[in-house]
């Protein structure tokens, strides 16, 4: 714990109030970008889906000049580590409150930037792929919410939780309907007879920032990426599989519980395509 | 804010690392109690059903002596402030982590006592009644979190951020299927008949401490209450409704939307049987 550092509202204090709404609710949003060699990569994307998700739930967003003040602030703080990589975590609540659902007339939102290492991944992530798991802990539907990147992150706990065997990467999220939603750290792909499918995110689910820059991709390519209904046996019987976040980039995925997932080189080409440095 | 104080794992801190996991996933419970004369009401059931809620996500909750030590630590604490009443809202964490949805190996939980003062409730809600309004927000089934009161509360503030209308007290939760589920701050209650019935909170809503106290007190009568699936029809239509909370207690609705609501003395009835103590 002692090499994550951050700061709440510009200052490099001890902690945020338990009053702040983002603890007592789950009141706020968030997103985690890489730092790579001091620059945050794809800031401005990663502030416009800040702005997005402040949106939905009636937060206005601190403007992106005091964002990177307090950014570069934190940076500077560290005489004694080298913060030019890593990954920061931007968070963004509804702000200090008093008890009770209703914010104050005057609430003011609350920034906070947490930098931390790079997470150890296992070795071969990239070359060899990942396998998934199918998570017993379903997403509830809840429209919303659906695709916001917010605080209440219950759900994604429970599914974690499941993971005990070392040989799975990830899980992966279904909805109530047997929907396959996303991984639990990651948006998923799959390629069949040449469509590019990703599970759309009406109903629950978060839309990931990597997630965004693979259909911005595939948009500049004159490909369309359909966002659709997909069931674990299309997964299953897919072409190829990937998953996306904005920390590892994106990975192959070669098999989901015991079976192997047909595999190529799609991962490898986006991450190409995306000009995303591995670790 | 000035009146609010707080202290986090028997300190008189300023406030709770970012890295908690309660700020950063709502990963954790809470539950709210009133202070009268010193004395923590239902202080045991508010206990008992900590416990019970820390164990459906797999949190270990801290022993009764803690917090009652760290209760009155707080409570020491105000030199210069009456603390003997007003709210006690009590918070347990899984804990402080790092980044990511799994828990390190070794997670103490966080405990975060607030003391707040009691909330100035419109006059007259004891011998007149309130008016409730039906919310827009639908809260989503999930039956993996139903009746817990964890930190996840989104659905609770936009409902909440619907009621602009001061002759409202509160609002009406439905689930997507049309269900009532409770009030946005309260459990619901209705007299039908000579039946008492209560919506079922398999798939979504908080099981509250005064709704238990209802449930237990109707036993001793030998009388059951009937926990069920109820509309807004069976609300409209009931010989009378009734909302309960830790806080205020049980209040009677006489309107829901612009619709009078059969009104008896029933919350009356009930405060007195509970000896519950009006503000």
């Amino acid at each position: 714990m002692s090499s994550v550092r951050y700061c709440v509202n510009g200052k490099l204090v001890s902690g945020v109030a338990p009053t702040n709404r983002g603890f007592a609710y789950g009141d706020g949003i968030f997103r985690t970008m890489r730092l790579l060699n001091g620059e945050l990569q794809d800031w401005p994307l990663h502030y416009q889906t800040l702005v997005a998700d402040c949106s939905k739930i009636n937060i206005v967003c601190p403007s992106a000049e005091l964002l990177m003040q307090e950014f570069k602030h934190l940076m500077a703080s560290a005489e004694d580590a080298d913060l030019s990589s890593g990954i920061v975590k931007v968070i963004i609540t509804r702000g200090d409150g008093a008890r009770g659902y209703a914010p104050p007339a005057i609430c003011e939102p609350t920034r906070v930037l947490i930098h931390s290492a790079l997470p150890v991944y296992p070795t071969n992530i990239y070359d060899v792929g990942v396998a998934l798991y199918t998570c017993q802990t379903r997403l509830a539907s809840q429209p919303l919410l659906a695709g916001i990147k917010h605080l209440n992150r219950l759900e994604n706990v429970l599914a974690r939780a499941e993971l005990k065997d070392p040989r799975f990467f990830d899980g992966v999220l279904r909805d109530y309907e047997d929907h396959v939603i996303e991984a639990v750290s990651g948006n998923l792909f799959i390629h069949k007879d040449g469509l590019v499918m990703t599970p759309a995110l009406e109903q629950c689910g978060v839309a990931g920032v990597m997630r965004q820059k693979i259909l911005d991709w595939y948009k500049t390519q004159g490909q369309t990426v359909v966002s659709t209904s997909l069931l674990m046996e299309n997964l299953l019987t897919a072409d190829a599989v990937v998953v996306a976040n904005s920390v590892y980039g994106v990975l192959q995925v070669t098999q989901i519980d015991e079976q192997v997932i047909a595999s190529n080189h799609w991962a490898k080409q986006l991450r190409s395509a995306l000009a995303y440095v591995v670790h």
